[in-house]
């Protein structure tokens, strides 16, 4: 699966010659290979701080300087990069994992929108992933500086919690009819998922001001958060609109409050993208409720915001892991469309 | 800096038209695009554990099913991949960004090989970066289950404890004269680390049972470690030798013990590759001293083990992480070139 069999250099000379390699990158084929102007990593924000606690044992130094609340970049910039980046925000007890190859070996957003004449920056939010986390609160706590009572909240969400967040189905391990994530496939999503330690960190989450100073950075990106991240594009545009070009919340835990100051998002292109099954989803339902009411009252003040069910479009079966089921690429077709029309054509 | 202009497809077709494409693409230059036949990303290990005390808070679910110990794997394989594939593995305190962009932005390891035609496998270790680590010990003493004594160590390494350690110079923030890391960027540099949970992780290392099967399911790598992980690839091989087909250990932590079992490395292509000014490094004398013992022992038991100082082939001023130096993709070279030698014609 991994290594393929070599294929010459005659066949990208012959799609050339036959003008086929822009039509074959539109097509999203991985056939083709991929055409990359540049790529790289690079961090935004981060601070210096001191800590007399960064180690409990004699082989590392407790004091000294650390460098925090940073926020890691992973970037492709195709050969034929057009239009605005997007930038892919991951949600809850995830990493940018979410966005790359599928559980079940396809490929990911990250590379598809590659394809399609996007840049794309897909990120590790603040303490997660390759954002590196700060342990001194747990040393302080092992060294007998403080109590149990001090230590960070840090959390793993079970298989069995996960999969009614998710909506897989109504209770683990039951899937709903018509499922579309690929569960055959679902030991290796679970090991996607990662410790969170949001519930230790300021608000707004440090990634939401690295968002704000990524945006500028790029000069045009689409925020397109999952879940958790939902609200941190919009805190981030409340900090500064300056290169944010559109905000993309798919299925966003939280919307910002109808009553809130909504000035921020006048004339913004805003999508808040809901899979299917919400309405069987004690949890999600009043989410929904909540982003419906943020839209009326964001349109109100001058935004140009809506709310997209994947059923109402056309797309059934669709979990809240809706980037990694198996209709994942028509999706992303349909939201890449959506950009072309609210965002670059508006 | 991140965002550069378009460059027409054109260029492209007229390189290959003149057959420049792959002199190029020998060249590392970034100027021409980069040709990926295929990518993506995957883990290998990993097993499920239940655990009460997943969480210390009402929000999330404390008792349930998690999976840890996975190794978050990101591949690259050029369309003109031969040979054996390599694999980058981190060091301590840090993830697979290591091998990326540089901290003062240029080219890293993992597209440099890429562009010389190897497939690129980049990994994160077990319970750092996008590899999960389980926070359930401690939250089991958050909610009294157990004493503050009992929490796992967990180390972050200070700005000054690296300075040493990477040999940046005698003492913080002193540098040596001569000195390739790019100190100016070194802020940059720092938001690389992470905190490291090796301590509180089994003997072996959960990655090592993982470099393994991932040897296995590429049927030929050579596995290239820095520091911490220096030992892993030789205690992959002790578990089995399909599908390694070399190791290059550089400035690693430890070497196996002269005294070990040295069979695995029968016939092996190994090397053991330092940077400048170990001689200056209390730290660093006696670990070179004792790889030195392991490569006699190897070699006299079959193997085709040496040690390389980067001084002694007419490179100065590496630093312990020299794949970032600024002489870094010159260094490569000549690392690509020992490959071609030692492990593809031997």
């Amino acid at each position: 699966m991994i290594r393929l069999s070599r294929r010459p250099v005659l066949l990208l000379l012959a799609g050339i010659l036959t003008g086929n390699i822009c039509a074959a990158q539109e097509s999203g084929s991985s056939a083709e290979p991929l055409q990359i102007r540049s790529q790289g990593s690079f961090f935004v924000g981060g601070h210096d701080i001191h800590s007399d606690t960064l180690s409990s044992t004699p082989t590392r130094a407790a004091a000294g300087t650390i460098t925090v609340d940073q926020v890691y970049v992973r970037y492709q910039i195709p050969t034929n990069a057009g239009g605005n980046a997007v930038t892919f925000i991951h949600g809850c007890c995830l990493t940018g994992k979410t966005w790359e190859t599928t559980p079940d070996g396809r490929m990911g957003w990250d590379e598809y929108f590659v394809r399609h004449g996007r840049s794309v920056y897909v990120i590790d939010q603040a303490s997660r992933g390759r954002s590196a986390a700060n342990p001194s609160a747990i040393n302080r706590v092992k060294v007998g500086k403080t109590t149990p009572d001090q230590l960070p909240p840090i959390a793993a969400e079970s298989h069995e919690e996960a999969w009614t967040v998710f909506r897989f189905g109504p209770e683990y391990p039951k899937a709903f009819p018509g499922l579309q994530f690929p569960l055959d496939a679902q030991a290796e999503f679970w090991k996607q998922m990662v410790p969170d330690w949001i519930e230790s960190l300021p608000t707004p989450n440090p990634t939401v001001p690295a968002l704000a100073e990524l945006a500028e950075r790029l000069n045009g990106t689409v925020l397109i958060s999952h879940s958790q991240s939902g609200i941190y594009p919009f805190q981030a545009a409340a900090l500064s609109t300056k290169g944010i070009s559109g905000i993309v919340a798919i299925e966003p835990g939280a919307c910002p409050a109808a009553t809130s100051d909504l000035r921020p998002y006048a004339g913004m292109p805003i999508l808040v993208l809901m899979g299917d099954y919400v309405d069987l989803s004690p949890r999600w339902v009043p989410r929904l409720k909540a982003c419906r009411e943020f839209v009326q009252a964001a349109n109100a003040a001058g935004a140009r915001a809506e709310v997209v069910l994947l059923p109402d479009v056309g797309f059934h079966g669709n979990s809240h892991m809706l980037m990694q089921d198996t209709n994942s690429l028509q999706v992303a077709d349909w939201l890449l469309a959506w950009i072309d029309r609210h965002v670059e054509h508006r």
